[in-house]
């Protein structure tokens, strides 16, 4: 079929080339927002009678037509008509006309694909903030359940100190919050109105780009028309939140993956998020998290390349940014997917309590209360941290460990020392004593789940 | 000399090991952080009775004459004392005796790099944003010193529209705008205060964390003491910020470098600002520009580093993140030297208006503006569209050109054609047509200068 | 239904996460790999008397009707069935009974994939050379059929000295040799034979590994059962490969975008490779150049996804891996749509050779020239070149050129130049001139595609 | 002082852009390979008679004499004098007077840093050769000394089949023996020398380029002066071959570093080569492993830096390609040192026999065992799969496992099963049962190592 575009050209597009430059395979699903911006464009045309209210009513009906054959999956989508916007105008001409020739008077390809984008971003992006919010449900709920269980926790895989695992649950909510910061701040500048810059230069047409956006529930309109059809920031910026956003993931997925370990014995996964092994029939393998934990690569991988592609470009529009649609896509799934698998898993994880508490009240974990301990008697922290290294490694050698040492023993290293140290050597008494806000006392961690809860409770 | 956690320990430490795990070589650039930090610690300390006001005072003291050996270049870093905050610490003792050791009560290294870090990158921020500010300046006074001047607008860099060349500039004033909109963003999310944290759990000393952080003019403490030792994400979310911001400047130095070929001849660069060739006497090479562009690749390598690093990684403090610093200074050395490179440049850059205009007068660049003029007598677009097709291909044929092109010609494809055509088949009339707001027209330029400018008076 | 592994389990797999850990999806185009392993494996266990012949030849009857099934678009794949050895192997028990379930024997996934991945890769990279060299013979036919076009040669994007179009067209010829040479390096390392690893360990029936190599034309076997099943070098090797191929192809759509520009002129890109724009008519926009150059920045993503995927997996196998595929296929398909499009337009673009060599013949082009006349008058490099330098600069002053600059006025600024200095100032001298091997002279540039044609007529 | 370049320049370049463009601050470390190419060129001048002989003996002695006083740290590199190459040269002038400046004479410095590269990276190559088979001595060692160690082998970090410590240890063996071909086979592709394309055409005067390249023992010259001058493909490959040299350092790294945990026990680290906390003094913490897993990022984001880099860059030289040097330096640092510390470090791991081989006889590790020897006894893969399955689950149940598993209950599964079935449950049997090349068997292990030691007699 003729190209929309044919008028000038001699020969006929080369099939490979009409491969290698069509983007209806993946910009098709950007179809219900190309409909829904164009549709609030050709009421804004008739509005400032640039074309009439007859052809404007036949256009929409026209489009609302394509979109009922779109959803119930009977629209052919044709790879010679190149992308989405071409396949939809394409086939309203057919339906309707030569009016529908109109629906892209004042608008170019090039500001209606900003437009989809955008409007498909500010979508995802509120459905991934629903995610994170289910996601800190699960972390909160979890928090909430076990509070008082002690775990160890770890700086170098090494365990180090004794804190409640709702405090390490907790962290995660913490990690999540700073991403919901970072989407919403995202969303402010996708939820910016591109359409009416045309090619490049605005148009000579009476357009109202305020109105349009008025429909479109935009709060504002980009600036300048050359900027707008250059610009894929908030492609890159949200594909950079989302690699963050991943990262976090990705840290939890290994921790599960170790507690899951034989090992660890920390945790027992639920059945229906695990599966089996093909020639190992007793395995019982944490897939869901293994697959979590790589797919962090892939989003920072699509981040790196729309950095590379943006790179260099000169203004305004190269067909480059074409390739800007797939990593977009993929992040989002990526990041959605993730999330809502998550967020249904942790609420079924079972916690080994008696492995878990075991592990926390092992060695030398409250070597730290000693030191404080000591600093609270007055030796100055240092001499405080030398004395306990000591301790330690006297324990070591002799085979024995801080809650067992005798006292007198223990006086050898400091006068200092008196029959009160036995209360800090309990790993409760060496949490609930952790009271500098933020810490790991349990009163405090309780108290910030409840400030959480309410705050959960707010819309956004 | 003994390291300070050496008590337990029954060998010496490699050599070989030392040089790779001392971040000294780096991170002593943090000095000054470090100190800023340690002196509101130990304020607090003493306001607490964790530490008595005499020991605050001297240590105080012993802080304040490291600044000046420090800044005076009279202080000898050392490997061995592995980091930044040990080197301190150490010589504090020796300066003021055991009292030094107290320093570090109730704190740990884990907490005090993120307070660093967070010190370091909010005054790099602010930096960063004023030169942003002062790059976005030298765009608009060159916007405003060539407003009139006409410069054929580019997609695919193709000559597609004339646009005014003060427009063009004003695009990369509207990216640096969103720039500074992801900086604060960030910088928000920086500014909150870690310390108090301690090693991962917090600490049994009655410290107060919210004195430290008004002291040190945070607006908020963290909440978490497990996330705050293991998070990273304000300094991947600022290098992701500044790869978009690197990636903007790449696009204005590829283009400079492309007006700047014999083939474009659009600008004169200052001498100051160009290199030689040592065998190629006549070559005035765009170096800047160059680096420029080279340079995004090398903050995106940053992100990719840091983005990898923290993938996976178990809670809480891993050795790891030591690696964060040198792409966190990288990156702000990289931002900072190209922003400022380019905003002494781009005042000084001389623009060649006869070449320039020439080029916005040249071929079927308003050919859009026929297709606009036929929609405005009620042609559909679409067939406007291919109307003016078939003009340009005539032109094309016969070598003739829109502007010279006879009207009894060109009524010989749309009868709609009137005499008035004429009047939009200059650059200059068809620039001045796009007053559809964010357009290109000399009044709207003009006024969106103005705006700017007001703007840019405020302090942020 | 039920999955193969699901002896052990109490609860059915969430819908979600199926749909978050199924693999078919994307490895179904591996099919006619795994069936060509299977058989492999089947003859050998029948040799190897682990099944019976009568076993063996019902499994390979049934697999070769799997096969004629996919290929005949008649097989459907099925989610719940988690990858593409599932459903084939569920399938092969679906039509031939249990025999079917021997074709598993002594084998896991884990090795089977390996090996599905190697037969892939082996074939694709076979085509991708095929692909190269027929690109290579693009530039070489092109850079034949316009022997004695001279251009400007570019340093920094500045014309700097005279060179042959032929001698740069063949720059992209070295280019792509080394990508050749790193892509049959890739080869031999991919062409390892890793089937009899089993899941980790290997197996204890007496499988024969070599006759399977020897049957799938394998020169070699891997030598450790963990290292095989861990291993996914080979594809994160091809993709580093893929990337330095893409940055070249990068490179000359830049140059080609460049040279179509109105600005250069150099060239006219043929009509059936071009696309028009849907509101300037007059445009002829290098798509298939612009997308060449972004997926540059595609293949660049998939080499950081599938490096941090890896990082820091602990062995053998884990299910992270699974997103190598994904990466691979993308890094494939964009490396030979790449290839194949460019090797078709190449032949086809108009050099227009008046514009060219207008452009070769400009400015100060053969100032190297006077330098290196100069020295060979004795006159030291560095003196040389300042007097260069100054004679440039002189001629800028008062408007005029090298070629135009009278022989009095030269001899002021060196009394060693002579009347034969004329010679060396025209582009044809100086290209001729300059017959260093690898130099740019017509004689060397002739004799080296007579060696490369001879060299492209060889087999690989 | 004046730039060597400055004859037609009417301004001096600004402070903020030397320091821009400066890159003797890093480039200072190829100073040995500059002067060493200088020496091999000027030889080859004087040989030709473009120089006289004396003028060559004395900027050799020049040349020599400026080595010197590098090597003695008495040399002051000049910042205003860019780099290495314009810094040697203005000492040599300033040494030996204007025969000095003759040593530029017929080269460029766009072919001198390839040379430059070339000639430091062929010899980092060859120490990193060296390093990596002393690492892989490392584990040969020990894989030698643990030789019958029995350990769990793990997929998705789940005990899946016992094998020898040993075979785990020798898969990192076959891993570097891939990153040995890998270096080599990049280590082909630099050692082609590029000296004598000049800036990018080759030069008029009558150079030998093969007797440079019989001086510096390279093999071949490069074939195109416009490619040699562009090209940086052996600094990307070299840094993706460093890049999954390091991703194998990370899965190491990773794998100790759990082993190392209190929860796995399977290791001790040496004192020194771990470091302790500064509040925890009982922590013995593996930073060195950490900095190697965290360090992998690092190397990728030099690739990603470089690629980037090179990405769109029109022939021939661009300034751009000076950014290719840190990143270049960088990741034979890294590499080098990452290398080093290990090899020294693996020997002097200890391993825990007794905690390693009670994890190898958990559970129900042999499953795989019964599958195969059901298998043996004629029951299809699959059905044998899911009898075992089912054993393994009756186990759970009733708290059983597998060794204690009385036979008749055993025999309700399967009448296959026999009394020989003990023989396949005990890890031992189950390890030394896998004999399929490759395979984890005692006899197969030792024969492997055997084989091994014997080649790394050899040179390479």
């Amino acid at each position: 079929m003729k190209k929309l575009w044919a008028g000038r050209f001699t020969e006929k597009t080369e099939k490979s080339v009409e491969e290698f430059t069509c983007s209806v395979t993946f910009d098709a699903r950007l179809w219900k927002y190309d409909i829904q911006g164009s549709i609030a464009h050709v009421k804004m045309l008739a509005r400032q009678k640039i074309i009439s209210k007859k052809d404007a009513n036949s256009i929409i009906r026209g489009l609302n037509d394509i979109a009922s054959r779109i959803e119930a999956g009977k629209f052919r989508f044709r790879k010679d008509l190149e992308d989405i916007h071409m396949n939809i105008e394409h086939a309203l001409i057919r339906n309707i006309g030569p009016a529908g020739g109109k629906v892209h008077t004042a608008r170019s390809r090039n500001d209606q694909v900003a437009l989809d984008m955008r409007l498909y971003l500010r979508d995802e992006i509120r459905e991934i903030g629903i995610l994170v919010r289910k996601l800190q449900r699960a972390f909160v709920s979890q928090a909430e359940r076990h509070l008082g269980v002690m775990m160890p926790g770890y700086t170098h895989l090494q365990r180090a100190q004794p804190v409640l695992l709702s405090h390490h649950l907790l962290a995660y909510y913490e990690m999540l919050e700073r991403d919901r910061g970072r989407l919403w701040d995202c969303f402010e500048r996708v939820n910016v109105m591109p359409l009416g810059s045309a090619a490049l230069a605005g148009t000579s047409l009476p357009i109202d780009r305020r109105y349009v956006a008025r429909l479109l529930k935009f709060p504002a309109v980009t600036e300048n028309s050359i900027d707008t059809v250059s610009d894929r920031d908030f492609v890159i910026e949200f594909i950079s939140v989302a690699s963050i956003l991943m990262m976090h993931l990705s840290r939890f997925a290994e921790e599960l993956i170790l507690w899951n370990t034989e090992e660890f014995g920390f945790v027992e996964l639920p059945d229906a998020f695990t599966t089996g092994s093909s020639i190992m029939p007793q395995k019982k393998n944490p897939d869901v998290l293994e697959l979590t934990r790589g797919k962090a690569g892939r989003v920072f991988g699509s981040l790196v390349s729309i950095l590379t592609l943006m790179k260099g470009l000169p203004l305004a529009y190269n067909r480059d940014m074409q390739e800007d649609k797939e990593a977009m896509f993929d992040a989002v799934d990526t990041v959605k997917a993730s999330l809502d698998v998550l967020s249904r898993m942790i609420p079924k994880i079972k916690f080994i309590r008696k492995r878990i508490e075991k592990a926390a009240d092992s060695g030398f974990m409250t070597a730290t209360d000693i030191a404080e301990y000591l600093v609270g008697k007055g030796v100055p922290f240092r001499e405080a941290h030398e004395i306990t290294g000591k301790i330690v490694r006297k324990c070591i050698e002799s085979g024995s460990n801080l809650a067992s040492i005798d006292i007198n023993e223990l006086r050898k290293f400091s006068t200092r020392i008196g029959a009160d140290i036995r209360s800090v050597l309990t790993p409760g008494n060496s949490i609930n004593s952790r009271k500098s806000h933020g810490g790991t006392a349990e009163e405090l961690v309780s108290k910030r789940i409840a400030g959480i809860k309410k705050s959960l409770k707010s819309r956004r």
